[in-house]
Order: C-alpha cells, then structure tokens, then sequence
C-alpha cells in the first residue's frame, strides 16, 4: 500500500515523519547507532525479511540518514554508516523509549540509558535549555517560526508572547 | 499491507512504535495536543481521508492513547481526548520537530516551540536530569534495565559501569 507523502507539508513534524515514519526505519536506526552497519548485521538483530531491510536501507540512504560505503573490493562489499542527520535521530529513539517503559512495560524496564562515560542509568527528559523547564504539553506548545506562513501563523500563533493561551483549531463542525 | 507486529519485542521502543509507528499516528495527537478533539476538526487539519482518520482513531484508542467520550445524546456525538498515555508522546513530537527543523527546513523554520507561560520560543533539548548533561549518541548508550533478560543484557550490557565502552554487536557474516 502506497502511502500519502507528507513532503507537501509545512510542518516539522509531518516533513520528519515522511523520512522515518514507517516501523522498521527506527529500529534499524537504533540498531545503527549500537554499532551495526552490515546488512546481516540488522537482519540478525531486527529479525526483519530481507527484501524489505533491503527497502528500508534504500529509503533511508535516500533520505540522507545513512551512507553506503565500500569497505571491500574483491569481494565487492558495502556497509551502511549513519550520517550527522541520522545521529540526531537519538533524542526521538530515547523518547520512544522514556515512553514505552513508561506504559508498556509494567513489569519492569528491560532497555534503559546508561551514561557511557560514567556507566550510571540515566533519567533523560526534554527540557527548554533556556530555562531549564521540562517541556511538557501544558507549559509548551507549537508556535509559528521566522518562515510561518499566514496558515500556520493562524493555527500557531496562540502561544507567542502577547496571547494568554494557544489558540484553539476551528470551530465543530459535523462530529463522528 | 498488514505488517509485523512489534509487540512480542521486549525492547520498549519496538514497543512503543507497535503503538504510534504509524505515519498519521503522531500527526494526529499532535492535533489532539494542539487542542483538536472532534473527528471533523482532525479530518480538516490533516486532510487525511475519513476511512483512514476512523481507523487510525480505533486503533489508537484501542492503545490507550485516546478515550472516546460522548458529548452529545440526542444527536449521539463523540470526541476523542487524549489519555495521559497519549499526553506523553509530546516529548517524542517535539524531538521530531527539532529533527525536521534541523534537517528539512533549510529556508528556516514553519513551527517552534514557545513557552506559554512567558510567550517566549524554546530551545529543546535532551538532557539526563541527573547531571544535566545533553543525551547525544556518543555519550549515552542503551543499557539493560532490571527486567533484561540474557538477550538484552548480552546486547545492551557494554554500556553501564565497569565496562570502558558499549559492545558492537555480531561480528560481520555475509554483508550485501
């Protein structure tokens, strides 16, 4: 099934989801950044067929996350290294994972964050680095960037300095 | 295409995407975040086809991400609101933001995040609350948690005290 491309979007979001958002690519991402980067390398960690880690390395070479290398002529061999732009994938893969232990691991973590320098379990939270405030939905929400366009500025524009709250989207209309 | 579940994984991120790895999943509660909770307002912010918004509704309430509620008896309607479950994935929308920002906005940003509270834009980032260091790839690492298992912790277990560095995984067999 082909999927709608979320590329004609403005937002962040839907342009970051159009790279990543389909299962396998951030396992394969995760497991890129423990250190694999041969095909059969993934296959045996992701368990995944092969035909479609085949896929999903192509879309993500496309995507710029990784590079396809040649690490050997005779035979002709090829490994797949994680660009700068894959590397900042880190923070969405951590949240996941804040995320999945929080609600579907009720019997206790099996996957946590270590701090490698120290060896310590880490407790990773978002947090505006400005001020040092966690970022949750209540205190932070979306607002309209330098390049915000008269859409998004509408729908945005509620939580800039000026406002009392965020703007709420339109009006009912005809509900399930 | 019905694709493989996630859910007989133990590793909380695989979890975690079995639930949200949909492309119009995180779109949607980031609606819902903004403060969408009717089927036309989603349906209009998204322009997502009706048959798809109905089932990604289902199966995200059937996640626990969203409850139903009816608001309305005579006519019957219903809203979706998000569940607390569903308030926690905004730490994994914003990172995604961060990500499209950085990577696919080259002519500056559409969407940011501002601090309602003061009206003033954010700088996001991922820090361990412990030491307030940034959580990047290169200093923090997987690491097994209290319920790992021989698998997890043979994979994960290079990364926590005692140990100088995070362990590669397999060696090399037969790369593509």
């Amino acid at each position: 099934m082909k999927r709608k491309s979320f590329r004609a979007m403005e937002c962040p979001i839907a342009l970051a989801l159009d790279r990543v958002g389909e299962w396998w690519s951030m396992l394969i991402v995760r497991e890129a950044i423990h250190g694999a980067t041969r095909f059969d390398q993934f296959q045996k960690a992701l368990g995944i067929a092969p035909n479609m880690l085949t896929r999903r390395l192509e879309a993500l070479v496309e995507s710029g996350i990784f590079e396809r290398r040649q690490y050997s002529e005779h035979p002709p061999r090829h490994e797949y290294v994680l660009t700068e732009r894959g590397k900042d994938l880190w923070p969405v893969i951590v949240s996941l994972m804040v995320w999945g232990n929080k609600h579907f691991a009720p019997k206790g973590e099996v996957v946590l964050l270590a701090d490698v320098a120290t060896g310590k379990l880490a407790d990773p939270k978002l947090v505006d680095s400005l001020t040092g405030t966690e970022v949750t939905s209540e205190r932070f929400a979306l607002a309209p960037g330098p390049k915000a366009g008269p859409r998004a500025k509408a729908k945005y524009g509620g939580a800039l300095a000026g406002s009392s709250r965020r703007a709420r989207p339109s009006p009912p209309g005809q509900p399930s």
